[in-house]
């Protein structure tokens, strides 16, 4: 394990750099990835970032190019990757030459030469804040762009248990350095097309409630894709929609996928974890939201599934 | 005029201090209140604070006790307040007796011999903390509770364009105080009964879109209250849904009141602007976010009219 000026000392030492995102990539990780490769290339570093799976337009602004045709890294570095097999696609060819991992994870399951993991870290960003401090570079526009990018989605805008007086006082020097904090969140909270309002609708129309009211459940049929034309990163923010019922301490999610998959995203309040649950199918993520994806399945199993395991752990807690 | 200097030294030399709200209470006039009398409690003064509507349950923590039977206020302040008539019931006994006013609305006309008006400010509870400081007072749990409440309530969780780095900085020192913000946010934006849910439901089904996509409506018939449940103060949090859809630069939500009135919440994103519109109908607000009340009129007539202010708004903008 290393820190901050541990990671910095390396990176000092290092050029062509490959940055590596997790899966399903979403702004913690893009925008940690997009911070540190311009911050690197500001200390006359060449230095890009890749992700394995499709980047939605909403991040469109997270972007450090292309590696050009031929380039070949001489170190290997994750943000925001807990896991190995978070890095989807790029695990096979990456999984075991990866120098550096920074993360923020409490579930980190160690895979790089070397680690510097913050679980109290709000959010990946705050890290990559403090390592370019640490570094010298003082953000660009963009730069701070990138890491407000971070900090607000992983924290739900600076509403999760998980926001410490440190997140709201980067997120002060980030808007000091230019971050367009308002329309950044405008975009990322505060955006839909119809086809994701119709689709939220039908989707909160199948919601159903179990364990007296403590658990709830929607159900995103594959259908839903072709009856609305929403796409499914549209549908992310329909996650934690049934926790927010009153009296609801699980609300989870479940998406049907190709090939007898199905995708369930678990969202707790507390004393209730969504991580144990998640993590009890092979899954994983943070105590207040985690997910899971179990194999060959109907929608209707999975519900089943789900709801025993939201079952006995509120029983377990004594909740039920 | 005055500034937070002013304010403190007025405050200082007083006793018996009554402070207002304005009618309609939000988290912001009732943190401002609820904190300050604290505060001046603290400084072994005596206060409270009153409103003249009735307040929602969700703001419960927001309390200082009733006013002894028989007290007498040598002084009148008020919080949050843009307007005389905004006090509600209040108005006619203490509308022209307020001393010292204490406000962020850029639209603020001014009432009290005395006022402090910072339109820069993302909330009235910035105000409120500034000006604590400067009596050295320091918040205890339960200001830093209301402060951060104000705060939080009057920027859409951190997320709207009036929030700078102060804004953020004073959240970081308020969690440090020890406000619980993560529950706090629960509670506020995350928490619904099942009839708003279905309330809710019901409304945004009944969108409808004009101006080539850039304006949309929702209608709250009075029946929606027998039909579901659903309280009035829980359909606040509607008012943003129409604007969220892409494309829509003026989001309207019209609830039918009783006595032949409809209310009208009116939510933009930039160029257009909100509070011209409340204005246009006798209302006010911030450019973001405004209101208005309509007379003798039935949802159907106030659509129409708000349509058509909407159009004139987009036509002069030379957006239509």
């Amino acid at each position: 394990m290393t820190d901050c000026r541990g990671a910095a000392a390396l990176l000092r030492g290092w050029d062509d750099i490959l940055v590596l995102c997790h899966a399903s990539p979403d702004g913690d990780t893009l925008g940690s990835a997009c911070a540190l490769v311009r911050g690197l290339r500001a200390l006359g570093k060449r230095a890009w970032f890749i992700c394995g799976d499709e980047i939605d337009g909403k991040y469109a602004h997270l972007t450090a190019g292309q590696p050009p045709f031929g380039w070949e890294p001489a170190h290997i570095i994750s943000v925001d990757v807990a896991a190995t097999d978070l890095l989807g696609p790029l695990e096979k060819e990456y999984g075991e030459k990866i120098e550096l991992a920074i993360d923020h994870h409490s579930g980190h399951r160690p895979f790089a030469r070397e680690s510097w993991v913050e679980e109290d870290a709000a959010a990946n960003c705050e890290l990559i804040y403090l390592l370019l401090e640490e570094m010298g570079v003082k953000p660009d526009k963009v730069m701070a762009d990138c890491l407000y990018t971070g900090l607000t989605t992983d924290t739900g805008c600076f509403r999760y248990p998980s926001v410490s007086p440190r997140t709201h006082r980067i997120a002060a020097e980030l808007l000091e350095l230019g971050a367009e904090g308002a329309r950044i969140n405008l975009e990322m909270f505060e955006s839909k097309s119809k086809a994701q309002l119709e689709a939220e609708r039908l989707v909160m129309e199948s919601i159903s409630f179990s364990c007296g009211g403590k658990c709830a459940m929607v159900q995103v049929p594959r259908s839903i894709y072709q009856r609305t034309g929403v796409r499914d990163s549209e549908l992310e923010g329909v996650a934690s929609l049934p926790r927010q019922v009153k009296g609801v301490l699980l609300g989870v999610i479940l998406k049907e996928k190709e090939g007898g998959k199905v995708k369930a995203s678990i969202r707790s309040n507390p004393p209730a974890n969504a991580r144990e649950i998640g993590e009890s199918f092979g899954g994983g993520g943070h105590p207040g939201a985690a997910g899971c994806t179990l194999s060959g399945i109907t929608l209707e199993q999975a519900a089943e599934k789900l709801e025993a395991a939201c079952r006995a752990q509120l029983v377990k807690l004594g909740l039920l």
